[in-house]
């Protein structure tokens, strides 16, 4: 039985220390260069997709279902079977579904822009308003935070619980500020903390009744069929439906792409929404593009021919991830358990495990794994303006290095944690036991 | 020695009338089904490209120079050996320039859209500005006018001259008038006259001095490698050098893309300016994405080589192209020349032949070519607001239909112009000699 580090005194504090700055001077010694700072699907997985490089041969016909030649201009909103292949994926029907390029994040962003400068659905666009603001759950999706930073909207936070975003404040919030816009929600295996909205939280969503009538969900449904289990996989209420059967048929735009299932950066992104907003959506796309990549759209529908398909090859690309998962997991377990000096999520899909320090830890632990040549995302990166008021949570990527990697900058990261924890327990004024109370062991019982 | 129509008394003109009505008749029993409305390539060019497909094949090394993956995220404005051939086709330093998506008309729009939320390096947001204006040169590209009028800019009209954009009027409006903060530019075979600027014009336009520091030519390169000859090409002087030399490093942006040397929707885009212009693109293309698609990027380079290969292949669209310009050119000739009821241009390259017809007359012809079954362009399209004051120009393209297809198509036109001319003279009240005197003849010099 491991002896917590609050309740060891300063001297036994010190002589952990002494040791543990041994092991880091060690790993120092190796001169590691390991990346665990983004969500990075690893070459293993890009080789997965290879076959999709000749799928539309030389000779290959481009025509698709409907006629259009995939080769020439038009076709604003995507070809047929994309829009069946995403609505599959994203469990909508294909009628309410835009494909886009290469990037969901690109579609956010310019849905964004758009309602700076043209409102929603008749709305005042936002550029013209006093103030605007989203909700942003936190911890959270950097790139969400940095768009709405950039166009100047103040962001409101609302903590993350294991069942989702405390919905007891987020309808409180929208109900009762017109100026709320929006939210961030990255609903399945969220990132960073790799859970998933409860039924009941996704209820709520769908039954918001917000103040200002141009409020809409950013769902962003970006690991949709990333498990990492055949067995254990979480499930969502499908927003789209339970939005209409709530009577808020127009409550939400929802996201999802192939980035992380083909090619990050040469995959399809989609939108799914209702068809009022569809409609308010292409009265702006008509003017910003004449159509999107379809030989693209075609040589991901050939290649992965229909969700089932998809499902198969999310398999393989489980089968790289799952391992290292669980080997980050295990050796938390085995480094940290007991010790409680942090919490760490354990996912069923997705890209990223979140670890919760001990309250002021979380950037001198990033730091300190970086002078040892791990590269960790930023400490406070997962909340708006980069700040977290705790400065505890630190998001952990393991996809992109090999296994053996990854066993190694998770070793480390642990022998960091528990150094600068150490560190502080020594500094202490007020008294350790409560300055060691464990963060959020809530979280532990996520999956 | 034929007529004019101008000098026929009425009887003559309801003589000729009534034979080219029979004529007219027998087209309808045709039942065709003819398209010259856009800028299409037509499938034998785009067969041309077919190659590309399998260029990077399912075992393919698809590392760029600088040794990152295209298959997976990062690297915002392009590959470096994307950039090096975009910044050949271009005429411009590779550091010059961000490669983009599918479609520089969608960088446009990002642009302008860019500007009205954020400004234009450090200025004034353009929403927050009582007025807004553009300078579109007309008859102009439709798209371009389309976006301008979406973000509820005002647009002026600044004729197009055999050399150029009326350049006294240009150097006018843009020195004394701050609220002008563009011009849309189509600078080689332009669209639709097809002609290009002089080196007096390019030089002028390198030497505007806008009242308003955000000011800034939007110069659409699209038609850039876009000859029909061998020996007879157009060239331009370089903007960005010009601008440069000229001590205005910052006044412009050059847009071009491969939509019409690849394929349509499936090329690669890119944007030329100078450092600073680029360091305030790059400060919002960081949010909006985390890159393009590289693959697609890597594709091109991998299946062109170089500049050369892309000369080469331009070679190839010329050889599908040129004999259906000159077959539009040759019935023109001898179905309208000396009838003085029209005037057209002859470019040597481009996608548009621009016609002329009497004042009043272009939405009565596209109007009756429809009926008999040849799709043009929507009269007054070439204009903002789709209002030719004059009534007069049509945009044809002749590239999508086959070669027999497109002769047919110009016989028809030619007849429903002669029909319509006729009509409006039978109907003059005024003197028919002023009604019927030559539009602008001095275009048919433009080559």
């Amino acid at each position: 039985m491991k002896k917590k580090y609050s309740e060891m005194n300063q001297t036994e504090r010190k002589e952990v220390y002494k040791e543990l700055t041994k092991e880091y001077k060690d790993y120092q010694y190796k001169a590691l260069n390991l990346n665990m700072s983004r969500g990075k699907p690893s070459p293993e997985q890009l080789d997965l997709s290879m076959g999709m490089m000749d799928v539309l041969g030389s000779t290959a016909d481009l025509t698709c279902e409907d006629g259009a030649d995939c080769r020439n201009y038009g076709v604003l909103d995507g070809i047929p079977e994309a829009k069946e292949l995403l609505g599959d994926i994203m469990e909508v029907n294909p009628n309410n579904i835009i494909i886009y390029g290469n990037s969901s994040l690109n579609v956010m962003f310019d849905f964004i822009s758009r309602s700076m400068t043209h409102g929603v659905m008749g709305s005042t666009p936002w550029c013209r308003l006093p103030k605007v603001k989203f909700i942003c759950v936190v911890p959270g999706y950097d790139r969400h935070f940095a768009i709405t930073e950039y166009f100047g909207i103040e962001m409101v936070n609302v903590p993350m619980l294991p069942t989702g975003p405390d919905m007891d404040l987020v309808e409180k919030l929208v109900s009762s500020d017109d100026s709320i816009k929006g939210i961030w929600c990255v609903p399945k295996y969220s990132n960073p903390t790799g859970n998933s909205y409860s039924d009941e939280t996704v209820r709520r969503f769908a039954r918001l009744k917000p103040a200002a009538a141009d409020f809409r969900i950013y769902w962003d449904n970006a690991y949709t069929v990333h498990h990492l289990y055949d067995h254990h996989q979480d499930h969502l209420i499908e927003i789209l439906a339970e939005c209409k059967r709530a009577g808020n048929p127009d409550l939400v735009y929802k996201f999802a792409s192939t980035s992380k299932i083909s090619f990050p950066g040469s995959g399809i992104a989609a939108c799914a929404a209702s068809l009022n907003n569809l409609e308010d959506i292409r009265n702006q796309l008509k003017f910003q593009t004449i159509g999107h990549d379809k030989v693209n759209q075609l040589r991901h529908v050939r290649f992965f021919g229909d969700i089932h398909g998809v499902v198969e090859h999310m398999r393989l690309h489980a089968d790289i991830m799952r391992p290292k998962f669980e080997a980050v997991e295990t050796i938390f377990e085995e480094e940290l358990s007991g010790l409680e000096i942090g919490s760490w999520t354990k996912p069923n899909g997705g890209y990223f495990i979140s670890f919760d320090a001990l309250p002021g830890c979380a950037k001198a632990i990033v730091a300190k794994a970086k002078k040892a040549g791990v590269v960790l995302t930023s400490a406070g990166a997962s909340y708006p303006y980069g700040k977290d008021p705790m400065d505890s949570n630190i998001r952990i990527a393991p996809s992109y290095p090999s296994l053996p990697e990854i066993k190694t900058a998770a070793k480390l990261f642990a022998l960091c944690v528990k150094l600068v924890s150490l560190e502080q327990l020594m500094d202490e004024k007020t008294p350790a036991e409560e300055a060691a109370k464990p963060v959020s062991d809530e979280k532990k019982t996520a999956k």
